[in-house]
């Protein structure tokens, strides 16, 4: 089954887009719908020679802006892309959905025309470099007020998408708070920690925001604020910290030169650091496979995101999830919480 | 008047604690008195030909450890640095107290001790450098569960800071969110947005995780759970790049060649994001002059802390933290806040 492609989100627009999907396809031999204006990608199509790839299109003459509201937008623009997109994931034309457009009306379209997997809470996964295995961070934006239990939830979806994707037998899953101990944190974590003690998970405890990028845990759980906070203040230093580095050896002449020695050096750490690895991050807790890219995505960003989708479709990965879901009701559930902890 | 350093504290012991009290009184002609085991005291003295200067050393026998509980800690040894030191400041024999030791123990005996400032919950600041000027985050720690009236208070305090010891006239103060828009955060931050918008600082509104280290806000405003996590990650964070970046140049001939040329550069660049330029995070809230260092502090950054907690002095920080929070009695208080807001 084919993989539906936004091909209009995105800050950098269509050309993109369709790069990274021309790549996919080429690398992997992906079936792939390209959704948006037809005029516009089968002129981008045809600069990039791609007439034997066994991409198709699917018209839709709206686009959902990035900075546009969520709800207005779902409302009013009845033909975009991603309501399109979406509706062919849910008719089955295609087993995958990726766009690089606004993340929040993406969220929203797929929870309203999919629906969520029953009595959960989607979240937003995403993959971070760090010194050992890439880490699984889980949510960094779909949820701002959580409860104790929908955090065990995204415990347990980190921990199937860090087995079915990234290949860890038994990940490691580790809860985001401000001391290892089991009685540090706030209201909300405290019982969460209780959650995912007793939830069958590889669970290792509390882990601290130094812990994020030393690569020792496979899954970290957090709210979507924190989450949030967390992912843009990891791109926002390291951004500044190239920037600093930079400053210092352009004001420099002998470090100028040793830069010419090392740049291969930089080159490769630049790639160690670089998010587009990892393509997209996926909705999780949807009944079907969304894999939301960043606005900013490069054509291997797109390229990486699409092969991800492909990677939850061969893992089957809706149906792993549903099992271990639901085979930890009690720990996910909010009544039942409710009457253990009194929250 | 004196500034009182609690010398057995730290990850480090009185070996780093002197030499930094050492360097400061000389630097800045301060008197200072060491508070802990004085045989030990005087021995470090000694070594560095302290003879001359203006330091004294207050007999303290016992140590509260970096890992024991607080709470135990304060109860259990009536003869802690920590105590003694700050009893110093209750009696006004000193204007302030450095501690680089168990930072949970010095907040609580701080509160028991000298006492909050009428209605304010104590808040911890701390300076972060950026690719402008350095910024102000706080809370990083003192408060894991918050109510929006403490935001609010925490973007005054910060803004005294800043003013005061920092020198910007009249600093800009963000608010830690998820995106730029006023809609946009957790319950806890959009209610926080209203009090801080009606306040009389200068507030931006809403800033986001990557704004952090771009250096575009004097004050930012986030509560003790989102702000200790984001500090942590961020040194954690520095310090994997730079190990990253260094392992890349390592398995490299040309690049350790480059290396050769552009250390200069490299030493700038550590300089520059070197936490210990800052020397403490203050305990702000508090009926006296606390600041509290990193336990993993070096010689310059005790060193910097004590010239920090000598500038509070000299600019008469207590009063005007008091008129700065009395005169913004609304937006601070509890009971008009949940009558406003229905929180």
């Amino acid at each position: 089954m084919s993989i539906a492609v936004d091909a209009m989100g995105g800050d950098f627009g269509p050309e993109v887009i369709v790069e990274g999907a021309v790549a996919a396809s080429k690398e992997k031999n992906l079936e792939i719908i390209l959704v948006g204006q037809e005029e516009i990608i089968q002129r981008e199509l045809n600069r990039r020679h791609a007439k034997d790839l066994p991409i198709k299109i699917k018209q839709a003459s709206q686009v959902v802006e990035m900075d546009e509201s969520p709800a207005d937008a779902i409302r009013k623009k009845k033909d975009s892309t991603i309501k399109v997109a979406l509706e062919l994931v849910k008719d089955r034309t295609v087993s995958a959905i990726v766009s690089a457009g606004n993340s929040g009306a993406t969220l929203a379209a797929a929870t309203i025309i999919l629906g969520r997997i029953q009595g959960v809470r989607p979240a937003i996964a995403t993959v971070m470099p760090t010194l050992k295995d890439p880490v699984v961070l889980i949510d960094v934006g779909a949820n701002v007020d959580c409860k104790p239990h929908h955090l065990c939830q995204f415990g347990i979806m980190g921990s199937v998408f860090s087995k079915n994707i990234l290949s860890n037998e038994n990940p490691s899953v580790g809860l985001l708070s401000i001391g290892e101990e089991d009685y540090k944190g706030n209201i909300q974590v405290k019982k969460a920690y209780e959650l995912l003690d007793k939830s069958g998970l590889n669970f290792i405890g509390n882990v601290e925001g130094r812990d994020v990028f030393k690569g020792n845990v496979n899954v970290i759980v957090c709210d979507g604020f924190v989450g949030n906070i967390c992912l843009k203040l990891s791109e926002g230093l390291a951004e500044s910290i190239i920037q600093m580095l930079k400053r210092e050896i352009e004001g420099d002449v002998s470090a100028k030169l040793g830069y010419i020695f090392s740049r291969s050096a930089f080159k490769r750490f630049g790639k160690r650091i670089d998010y587009s690895e990892y393509g997209g991050a996926p909705l999780l807790g949807i009944n079907g496979i969304v894999i939301i890219s960043h606005g900013k995505s490069t054509p291997k960003a797109v390229k990486n995101a699409i092969i991800m989708a492909n990677e939850f479709k061969l893992s089957n990965f809706i149906k792993q999830l549903d099992e271990a879901l639901s085979s930890r009701k009690e720990t996910i559930s909010a009544q039942k919480v409710e009457k253990l902890n009194g929250v």
